[in-house]
């Protein structure tokens, strides 16, 4: 089964949840400068929410790029993945319009904590369907920083509680452990090619 | 005729269909959890008709997975697969919002029904187009469960008024037999190889 | 030059057209099928326009279908035809939610006037781009319908004014005439592999 | 490493870019001609931005047709530039609905300089993935269009707050000056064929 249309349609759905995210960016009614002011942390969730789907984008590119088999369990792993993703435009416009509320701030970490889970389960049926010293399985490895993730979620939601400042700090490193993409599979991939 | 283009218009469509069922869930103007408890209705609706929605793409994917021949009735039979499919998002908010009342909760089984039909010409006219003993008409079988779905939705329309939870229940049904992706297709062209 | 962005930056384009279209049927705050009513109109404008989007799909697909270069004026063509079918999904709802007044009928001739020019010159353009005796220029021969869709909205823009069920009723006559996918297309690149 | 998903990404997103603008227009509630005349500022606006849009698409469209390698790096310089250039819907629809304000235009003004300095950024990072004397760094040049539009945006910016004439000329006057499709990529991709 080719992998084409699964990159495909998870291409579709990533860039319509990366974009409709700037509709939660209502256009304000003044014409100065003062009337974007009240629009900031909406701004500052977007540009988050942001980094966050493109690093998902990123990682999923690379896992499939490692990958030669696509499994009927991969589908649906995969939809599972989306479907976490797709709820973050919404937690994103809560978190924004309420200035870091404590309640939105921690439900955002679990959204963030459920894609990471689901990125895990498809990361898992991915190698799974690869057969075992496949190439995905080499380049994975010990998979470091997607055992991080999820801890410094479920530290961050109950410290939403606590103070929105730890929560909001812990979701940037988050994104900032991430932000390079995965060498691991670029590298394992030049190496094979030698 | 290629179907690179049949299956990546559906995948956009499909796509955006999943994507923006999301926005029907407006951001809630308190702070609190208990701001989102009126949500969850809405929520529930969309994941239901998030895993109908999966499950048509995946049913889609494999069907045309096992096609090589496109025909321009083809096309036509896809399109109108979609337009029913494009209500989802309209029947999916109006049920959510209105608590499974009995005219949307109704509603929504009647495009469910019209939807498994247009899958159902779809795949005849697929069929159609493969010629006689083509892959895909040995994969389809007798199709049992394409058979199934419109029955179970034909109940769950007029149960709609007689109480919410039986036609609730008949879709959530009518979606748990479909979850299993088409093995039927996946096991033919397995065969096919060896 | 490969066509396979501009297919699928078009593919992108008219898959969103065709979709949000349907955000313009307001989810309704009654429960009662009654609450429904209101929608009709918008409803059946609905289906009018997804129509005719799936026309120009359709026609764009078969049109690419016989073209091997792509020349940078294409690109701006194509563009300029997306650009007017973009404004579809407006005029759709303007006309949909006035109950098909005059004024809103007459612009909604006036933009699929647009979109036929528009699309007649990026046929004109793909022909020029594939040099003489190409397989595109024996097939669009001597281009029937493309000739009368323009004339019949001429008519109807400003019948919209007189009674909207005439401009109504050669909008629905114009979708009719191109229903049936270009089988001249489909016909010179059938015999063309024979 | 293929650049087919990074096209396919790159497409999704400036696709739905392009038409999510148009959803800032919103139906006007009266059914005569007088009720769009508020629209035209929008309307206006959305014609700017649409073609805008279109250039980038179209210069991406080229650099990549001259690329060979697609490096990690490129794949955040690309999630750079859609950052940016999704942000054109809301400058869009801020500066269309206040009339050509002073703010809301100079805003527009920064949004078009960050994408330009967003897509130096892809070019540069592109070109360094290709290696030295390679055909995307001969085609790009001396790039003078890429170093003359950033020039006319810093004018631009400030002079919005002098007169909305001078700052929407510039706009314009820099749309057309990369109207045309970067010929000197179509230019040196057409020499290395002979």
């Amino acid at each position: 089964m080719g992998k084409g249309r699964l990159e495909a349609f998870s291409d579709g759905v990533l860039a319509i949840i990366i974009t409709i995210m700037v509709l939660e960016m209502k256009v304000p009614h003044g014409e100065t400068l003062e009337a974007l002011l009240p629009l900031l942390p909406v701004f500052l969730s977007y540009v988050l929410s942001f980094i966050y789907v493109g690093i998902y984008w990123n990682n999923h590119h690379h896992m499939l790029q490692a990958s030669q088999q696509v499994s009927g369990a991969m589908l649906w792993a995969n939809l599972h993945l989306l479907f976490w993703l797709s709820l973050i435009p919404f937690v994103t416009g809560w978190m924004g319009e309420n200035y870091f509320a404590a309640a939105p701030t921690a439900l955002y970490g679990v959204i963030l904590l459920m894609a990471a889970i689901a990125y895990w389960v498809l990361q898992r049926t991915t190698i799974g369907a690869q057969g075992p010293d496949s190439l995905l399985h080499t380049a994975v490895g010990r998979d470091l920083k997607g055992k991080i993730s999820p801890v410094l979620y479920v530290i961050a939601i109950p410290s939403a509680f606590l103070s929105q400042w730890i929560a909001g700090g812990i979701y940037v490193l988050g994104a900032l452990i991430w932000l390079v993409p995965d060498r691991r599979i670029e590298h394992v991939l030049r190496n094979q090619k030698t």
